[in-house]
């Protein structure tokens, strides 16, 4: 049994990692970290915790944190998780940040597309991206793991098979995301407000938004060259999951068993990753509240593309489902232990 | 480990069972029944099975059912579990019947509320109600269990203690119950359409609602004498969740403390009511997913009346879980054994 | 034709007043008034009315925009009309306040409820109740009109034949109400953000609600006697619309029939108030983005209660639409002008 | 004043038709047809029409409608319009088809895209497209006119200046179009029911939906040459609305400002499409219940690629709004008769 420490646990990423973590039978939860709510009872927070969990939130001490847990969840805005980590951190505890902090290996270019200048540099090089179909082997023996983005996850899961075995161009890639309103945060905003999301979409972030980068990194580590993206978010009146749709140009003529194989042989052991039957197309309803990433594709000859499709619930595989995978793994634990929630329909 | 059968396992109801269940340690689905999918692939009528549920949809057969398996859920309309159960199906397993088939005593009054004949009056004295708060020890070795309906239970314990305890005048009941769309079925109908009920909200079955005696059966019960109450159901925009305002008049001058010490008489033992804080008005989102029930209460000295709420998710608390609950109790397990989900919030 | 001043243009009344004046042949929008948005572009705010309104938004100087306009409507928080309007405004201007400031002839119970000390209880008497329906030949004399609240008027109008004509108890009156988000207003709170309002419903301001007195003062003077009621509103998720569900003891025993010719001696003639079909439940969808209202009742002779039951949209008829056919009584236009709008459905 | 026959008048784009030709000074309806409903009270299947509608619903007599009419308006599946429609028809009343019969002027092309056999092929060369803004002269002098269809609307407005004008390569388009859910109609399906819809987003159609060669067909016109696309919708759970995405590459290095003149050169006489401000996104709730098509771009020079975004509300602009504007064009009325309602917002 280890100990978890949650900063940002007030956020609904951090919520959901409480959720999971109640749930998972080697872990305890010692910090509710929360600089909004210090001393308030957690469960006055959020009710649906009313009787189970009696904690009050902490602050975000991660020093004073480090000596009392095995293990920190930072579940806050960018910058925060690298202007506190220190080397004195990471040798007590084992970190996974779910903000954008280390995800980019390249730091003028996280400072370029977040607009802040990173305050641990030192540590970018030596995190692992935590997307575990990829980079298993490297996070189990990780200190700071870098919990990918929501919108990365399912984007990368969706397209990767292809991009590693050369099937489409890397640079015809069009990603057209749809997200549920959760992924805006609790933040009181008005665009936030139910008024203005219900029985309404839009595009947001377009040829801007922060995950581009961090797609584009993990498709060029796959093929090994520089891949320039086009990726479009939309925020969809509905409170969990993503859907990506993605294009992309053929490199040869292939038949759907062809690219069935493909994704197969990336996926067919990984419990996460569901390749769904011919022509189903994934809905993110039917990953509601689960870790599981649910993939298709279809060919279209009349353009030589290949339509990509993948489906999450943002809070699960996109954040805290992530989060906790990675620290199975990171602890030696069961990979799936506590993520066996079968997905919640309707 | 037992074996478990679902008779309607495919509408909102018998797919929750399933979810339940696989998550329950002690038991195995042996039979997935579904006369409209024989044959079908039953993950591909819910596709959030796919990958976890390899079976096909089986008939309605109870006879063949109980030879193989230890308990039956029937999660079927009105009237088919009781023409099909027999003596010597009950001699071979137990069976929890979702539908109200047993729920009411009085067999003509069943017949007039329901407008059909009631093929197996035989067994109805025998069958316990099985809302496990008030009934748990006949529940303990019943054969057949007529699982609560999703507003009886919702309404029943919100407003139990005060009855029983005579601190409301039962025959001032006034119940107004709001229920999400699962609660009307998978049945292809116009009126349950998404455009006609989004951004909508409506009565039905004003003075007339099926669940009416259902309730007034369980508070006569509670106060030993006949009650009469006014039950009005309405269809809210959302899946899940049903929401109970409750009104009665009060029997004498009470304080808050007063009527909270009965509530708490009754619920501090049950794992599964929760008493919210003083002023806490229960969410249907707080409770989504999970078997809780959360009630609270308000004085109102104006009208010398009390107003009593409760909140459920009505496919767990008010269904499956539930029947789940029943048979726990049923089988000599531990009451919360697969039922311990955390809600899933927001 | 007049022109009219809004104060309080931004928030999601004062937007629907907008909506509608911009169809009504006889008024010209002069002044949009929005402390929060001064200088802005008003489609800036709201861009539904992008290349349809070129105005900036103003101050809230009521005296200023007294001497430029013929009408004031002031859609803003309590106490502010109150704190604004002088003689001399009222000598230049008609006023409509959509607050709550001028709705309670009882200068000590709108100070208690509403808690605030009210600035000009000189105009307390001289203010008209706005709703049509019952006092039309009061409002076209009014200087000042208190446009009544949202579910005052659905409330209200749902009850009053049957209070007006003895036929109910009123001490025995429930109200239980259903509220889509839009009358949270459009502040940035958590509590009104997407995710906490979708897939929830949940009871507020239970036996407290500021609403409470001002029905009751319109029943009390349907029967001549103090009315003490039980009203409780409850947030769903959906943009628009009020349903209302009352509860009333019957006097005697009355027929269908009778009742029937009850609502209708009072609605056969009033354009904008529908009694529906025997036993046709209101639903808000039938009345969304109109003026209507439509009503109906059940009787349930196993309670000798009546259920009476009410719709509207709450921005249409509720606030802005109700203003407007105030003003036109006021100016002496014909009464339904601007209001002809078509339910849109779905 | 004309006299207007509908025939589908029950589906969602019948119903629009209705709601806008009630405020159409120069139209008169005289005929609801519906086959399923015939006999029946209009206003009993839609009760927004309640005291507004009293007409029955008729048949599909289109023989006879004619006779009665001006104008018919077939809002019914494929294949119905062409297989009633005929010469003695055409030569007593203009028929304005909202089905697809006659939007592909290859018949072959048709067929093989909707699977049946085209029963009046000898009507499709007169027949003109009714995208007002593009065929404007021709539909004024129609008999026939091929109402557009709801993702061909929203997708040609949104991309054809900038393929008329060469800007970008028609072959690299992609379009990823989001509709509501009113899009799916009304038919009584399992797949539209409020809980399979609700809190879900997913692809249909994908590479083989029918309106991708009605927006090839248009794009190809405007080009002169033939153009193959991507296009792939999603439904959204939302009641109206479509939103479409969409990504090209530029043929030459461009500025906003050079692009902005091409929209506005296309765009800024045309009433009814609204180019927003520069890094403005288009929101589908900005156009509901509104004729608008709201219209933007955004450069992307990373990838030489241009999103063009735009929004309607699929049943106004994208069916029984269109539908209008055709007949004030065919007609002679004010183009805008009959559609200024402002957009409803929230």
């Amino acid at each position: 049994m280890i100990k978890a420490g949650i900063i940002g646990a007030t956020g609904y990423a951090g919520n959901e990692i409480v959720r999971l973590l109640l749930g998972h039978k080697d872990v305890e939860i010692a910090w509710y970290g929360s600089r909004s709510y210090i001393d308030k009872k957690y469960a006055d927070v959020y009710r649906n915790f009313f009787q189970i969990v009696d904690a009050k939130c902490m602050d975000d001490n991660m020093a004073a944190l480090a000596d009392q847990v095995d293990v920190i969840f930072t579940a806050t805005p960018q910058g925060l998780c690298a202007s506190l980590v220190n080397e004195e951190i990471l040798s007590k505890a084992k970190v996974i940040d779910l903000s954008a902090d280390f995800r980019i290996k390249d730091v003028a270019k996280y400072e370029k597309w977040y607009g802040i200048q990173h305050k641990s540099p030192q540590f970018v090089e030596e995190a692992v991206y935590g997307l575990c179909e990829i980079n298993r082997e490297d996070i189990k023996n990780a200190r700071l793991v870098a919990n990918p983005g929501c919108y990365p996850t399912c984007s990368t899961l969706s397209i990767y098979p292809l991009v590693k075995e050369g099937m489409i161009d890397p640079n015809t890639i069009i990603i057209d995301a749809k997200s549920g309103t959760t992924g805006a945060g609790r933040g009181a905003k008005v665009d936030n407000l139910y008024c203005e999301v219900n029985e309404n979409i839009k595009a947001y972030g377009v040829a801007g938004h922060r995950h581009t980068p961090e797609i584009e990194d993990q498709l060029s580590y796959a093929c090994g060259k520089d891949v320039v993206i086009s990726f479009t978010p939309h925020l969809v009146p509905m409170n969990r999951g993503i859907l990506v749709t993605a294009y992309a140009s053929l490199t040869k003529d292939v038949s759907y068993e062809e690219v069935k194989a493909v994704y197969d042989k990336y996926y067919d052991n990984e419990q996460f990753v569901r390749v769904l039957d011919k022509d189903v197309c994934p809905q993110t309803k039917w990953v509601e509240g689960s870790n599981y990433v649910d993939v298709n594709f279809k060919l279209d000859p009349r353009t030589n593309r290949v339509i990509m499709m993948g489906a999450i619930d943002n809070l699960v595989k996109g954040a805290a489902g992530q989060a906790v995978q990675n620290m199975n793994l990171m602890f030696g634990f069961k990979e799936n232990e506590g993520l066996l929630q079968v997905p919640m329909y309707p």
